[in-house]
C-alpha cells in the first residue's frame, strides 16, 4: 500500500502558517507584489471577492443603503480631530508629501522640492474623518437624517509583518458610514449590520460565527461600542470576520455633524461605521481549505463546475469536446441559489492530470470528467471537492437536474464541518490552571497548536485582560450576545462575574 | 404670457461651463471635497457609475476577460522604465515619501523623519508598469498567453485645473491590460475593445461617437497606436470617451515580459491597454442635460421611475400612498433591457413641487404622479424627462405594460437628439480660411461658441497640427475608421492628403 500524496506541502498539521501560504499560491488566488505589503489579487481570488461583493451589496441595498465614493486622501489635520482615533490610526500610514517628480540629473526621478504640499495628505486607513467632514455639510435638519451610505474602496495601513489577505498594507473593503437622529436608531443600525455580516458568514462563507461585543480595550479607536463576529479557523485561532461600530457622538462632534432637531434644538448626530474586507478571503481559506488546496463554498465560488474533457485518442476527440460543450450549455441554463450556474470548460493542451489537480487546488466545488468511455456508457464522472476522491458516475441526462442539489449539499457540508470543528474546540473553563493549560502550546516548536476557544468568566477588569494577553497572547474576542446570565468567578482573578466571555488567540 | 422658468441658472446658451457645474450640483451627483481636485461622488452620481460598471463588466467578461487587482503604489524606479511613458506621466503624481506620522510636539502630527521610505512610491496614475512587472513573472511560454485581465480601480493624476468628473486628481476607472503572442492578435484585441466602447457609448450612454485612431502627437505615452472614440457635447467641443492602446513590445521590453515561442525562441510579448473612467459621467451630462438639469439615459439610470404621491388632504392620504406602493410593486415586476425596472417612491415630507423638481433636476427618465383625483379617475400622470412638461394620463392598469416601451423610446430619442446635434455641427471644410472662421469664437466673451467638428484634409505633418493647436486650440481628435480614401490638399498647408481627419476643440 502506498501513502496517498497531498497537493500541498507542508500539511496543515505539520506547519499551519506555511500551509496557508502554499494554499494561496497553489490555488492561484494572490501573490506578493514588489511593493512591500501590497498584494496582487489574481483572477481566481478576485472572483471570490466579486462574489462576496455582489451578495453583500445586495444585502446592504436591501437594508436601505446606497453606495457613494469619497476621496482617497485625507488632510493630515483631519486625522488629529478625534483624539482616540488618531491614537489608534495615525501611526502607520502612507504619507503623500509631494505632487510632482522631476529628473534627478542621473537618469532617474525624484520628488520635486518645488512641489512639496503645504499640508501632507494621508492615504485613507479608514474614512470616518473625511466622510464626517462631508456629512457635516450635508446635514442641517433632522429631515436630512438618516444618511445610510456604503463605500467600496481600497485602504492602506502600513504593516510591518504583512501576511497575504490577512494583513496587507493595501486591502480592499467596504465601509458603511451612517448618521442618525437618535442614539437608539444608531445602535439599532449597528446591530442590524452586524446581523447582516453574521448571516453572510453563515450562509455564504459557510463559517459559523460568534456575534458579540468587544471589551473596551479591543474597541475601534473612537467607538463607543464595537460589535464583532468571531470565527474559528483550522489552527483553532480566532479571526475577526466583520465589525460594526456605534460611534456615539464622538465623530459627529469632531467633524461638526449638527442638525436642528424636531424640538428646534441644535444637536450632534449619532454615527456608525461597519466593514468587512478581503481578509474574508483569507478567513475562508483558513476555515475550509485542506491538504489538497482550497475548497470554495459554492455560494462564493467564481465558478461552480469545471468540465474536464479527456481526449486520449485523436479519433474520439471531437465527439468528447462536443459533448463537453453541450453539457456546459445545459448546466449554464440551471440556477443555484438564485443565480445562473457558472461553468468552466478546461480544454487546455496540457496533461489531463495537471488540469484536474489545478482545479482541485483552486477548490472549485464540482469537477466533471468526460472521456471516450463515458461517452460510450452515457455517463459523466462527477467529483465533489468537499469529499474524498471517489467519483459519482451519473447518466448524462441527470447531471443538470442533480447539480443544484449537489452544490447545496456541499455548501451545507462545509458549514457543518466548520461548526463541528469549532464546537469540538470550544470549551467552558472554570479554573485559571485549566485556562493556562488550554492555551499553552503542546509543542514548543508549533505554537499554533493549543486548545481553541475558551468560554470563561471575566470580572470586567482591564488588568485581567492585559495579564492574559501578556502571558498567553490570548484576548477576549467578544462578549457573546447569547451569553446567558450565570454567576461565576473571573477565571483570572476570582472576583465575581455575571457571564462568560469568549477568549482565544487570534489573527 | 409669463416666461417659463428653468431650474438651472445660467442656461447652456448663457454660460456653458457654469451651467455644467450647476447641473452637477442640482442633480446631486457629486461635489468637490476639501482635498484639492478630489471629488465626492454622491449616491445618484455613483449609481450611474454602478450602472455603467455593470454593463461594461458584462461586456468585458463576454469577450473573455477576467478582473484582478494590482497595487495602488508604484515604485519610483518603475515609472522610469519606459522612456516615453515617464515623459508623459511622471510629472504630476502623488508621491508617498513616509510611512508613519508622529506628534509634532504642538498638538498636531507630522511625517516621522525616521520613517522615510528608501524609495518613494507613486500613487498609480495608470498601471502599465506595475502590471507589466507582474506579467513578466507570469509568462514563460506561449502557453501562458494571452493574458486577458481588467482592473476596476482609482487612479491619481495631480491636476492644476480640476473640473468635476472631467478632470479630477483622483478618478475611478477600469483599465484592461492584455499580453499576446503575436502582433496581429494584440492589434485585434485593441480594435475589439474600442468596438466594445463604441457600442457601449451608442447603446447605453445614447451618445454617437466617431471611432478612429489618434495622430502620433495625441498618442498615449508609450503606445504604438492609440484608438479612441470621440463624442460631441452641447458646446460643440469633443470629448474623448474611451481609448484603446496597442503598445507593441514597448512595455514588454521595459518590463521583461518574455516567452518561449512555438518555435522555441525567446520573444517579447505584445501588449494592449484600454480604459474608460468616471469622465463618462461628465460626458453624459454635457451630452444630454438641459436647462432643467440632468437627463439620464434609461439604460444607465440608477432608477428608471419615481412615483410621487400627492397627498393634499389627510382623508385621502392613506389611499394614495397605498396606490403608489402597489403601483411600485407592479412596475418592479417588469423588466427593461433585460434587467428589472428600478422604482423609487418619494414620500418625503416636503412640498410636492420641491419633490417633483428634485427628480427633474436628477434626470430620472420617468415621473409618475398619483393624487386623489387620479385615484378617482383611475389614471396616473406620467412625465417623460426627455420631453416638455406635458403629462401623459394613463389608465392605472396600462402603466406597467407601457413603461418598458416608454423607456426604450426615451433611450432612442436621446440618441437621436444627440446624433442630430452632432451632425448639424460637423462640417467638411476645404479651405484654411473657412477652417479658421469655423473655430473662431463668435463672441470674444464666450469662447465656447464655435463651429463644432471639422472633417478636413491633413497632410500628416506634426507642424500643421502644432500650428492649429497654437492658433485655435484645435487638435486632430482622430483619423476616423470610416474616412474614405479621397484625394485632397491639407487644409493647413495645401500639401496632398489621402483622407479627411476629424478636428475639434476638446476637453
Amino acid at each position: 500500500m502506498t501513502e496517498q500524496k497531498n497537493a500541498i506541502s507542508p500539511r496543515r498539521d505539520e506547519d499551519f502558517p506555511e500551509w496557508y501560504q502554499q494554499v494561496v499560491r497553489a490555488a492561484d488566488m494572490a501573490e506578493n507584489s514588489d511593493v512591500r505589503g501590497c498584494m496582487v489579487i489574481k483572477p481566481w481570488g478576485y472572483g471570490i471577492w466579486e462574489a462576496m461583493q455582489r451578495t453583500l451589496d445586495r444585502m446592504f441595498k436591501a437594508t436601505g443603503h446606497r453606495n457613494a465614493y469619497f476621496p482617497l486622501f485625507i488632510p493630515l489635520s483631519y486625522l488629529a480631530k478625534e483624539a482616540a482615533h488618531v491614537e489608534g490610526f495615525a501611526k502607520e500610514c502612507a504619507v503623500v508629501t509631494h505632487h510632482r517628480l522631476e529628473s534627478d540629473g542621473a537618469g532617474g526621478l525624484r520628488p520635486a522640492p518645488s512641489a512639496q504640499l503645504t499640508e501632507p495628505l494621508i492615504v485613507r486607513p479608514t474614512s470616518e474623518t473625511i466622510i464626517g467632514a462631508t456629512y457635516a455639510k450635508w446635514v442641517q435638519s433632522w429631515r436630512d437624517l438618516p444618511i445610510l451610505i456604503n463605500q467600496w474602496a481600497n485602504v492602506v495601513r502600513w504593516e510591518m509583518r504583512p501576511r497575504i489577505f490577512l494583513r496587507t498594507a493595501e486591502f480592499l473593503w467596504q465601509e458603511g458610514h451612517t448618521a442618525h437622529e437618535t442614539e437608539a436608531e444608531a445602535i439599532a443600525e449597528t446591530e442590524k449590520m452586524l446581523e447582516v455580516y453574521a448571516t453572510f458568514a453563515r450562509e455564504f462563507l459557510a463559517i459559523p460565527v460568534f456575534p458579540g461585543e468587544k471589551s473596551e480595550s479591543e474597541r475601534f479607536p473612537g467607538a463607543v461600542r464595537t460589535l464583532t463576529i468571531e470565527a474559528m479557523v483550522q489552527d483553532r485561532k480566532a479571526i475577526q470576520a466583520g465589525t460594526s461600530h456605534f460611534l456615539g457622538q464622538n465623530f459627529a462632534k469632531a467633524s461638526g455633524i449638527q442638525f436642528l432637531s424636531r424640538q428646534n434644538v441644535q444637536e450632534h448626530a449619532w454615527t456608525t461605521s461597519w466593514g468587512v474586507s478581503t481578509r474574508l478571503i483569507g478567513t475562508a481559506i483558513m476555515a475550509h481549505a485542506d491538504d489538497d488546496g482550497m475548497i470554495v463554498p459554492p455560494r462564493i465560488a467564481p465558478a461552480h463546475v469545471v468540465i474536464l474533457p479527456i481526449t486520449p485518442k485523436p479519433d474520439s476527440r471531437d465527439a468528447v469536446l462536443a459533448a463537453a460543450a453541450s453539457l456546459a450549455e445545459t448546466l449554464r441554463a440551471q440556477s443555484f441559489a438564485g443565480d445562473p450556474i457558472c461553468v468552466e470548460v478546461d480544454n487546455r493542451d496540457i496533461p489531463g492530470g495537471t488540469r484536474n489537480w489545478d482545479w482541485i487546488k483552486r477548490g472549485i466545488p464540482v469537477r466533471i470528467e468526460i472521456g471516450p468511455r463515458d461517452l460510450e456508457k452515457g455517463t459523466a464522472a462527477l467529483s465533489r471537492r468537499d469529499q474524498g476522491r471517489d467519483k459519482l458516475f451519473l447518466p448524462f441526462a441527470e447531471v443538470a437536474a442533480q447539480l443544484p442539489g449537489i452544490l447545496q449539499s456541499i455548501q451545507e457540508a462545509l458549514y457543518q464541518r466548520a461548526l463541528t470543528y469549532r464546537d469540538a474546540h470550544t470549551r467552558a473553563i472554570d479554573s485559571r490552571e485549566e485556562f493556562y493549560a488550554f492555551f499553552t502550546p503542546l509543542n514548543a516548536e508549533r505554537p499554533e497548536i493549543h486548545g481553541g476557544f475558551a468560554r470563561a468568566h471575566w470580572c470586567g477588569a482591564a488588568e485581567c485582560e492585559a495579564g492574559v494577553k501578556e502571558d498567553l497572547k490570548v484576548t477576549i474576542r467578544c462578549i457573546p450576545f447569547d451569553a446567558e446570565a450565570e454567576s461565576g468567578s473571573c477565571v483570572i482573578c476570582g472576583r465575581p462575574s455575571g457571564k462568560r466571555v469568549l477568549w482565544a488567540k487570534s489573527y
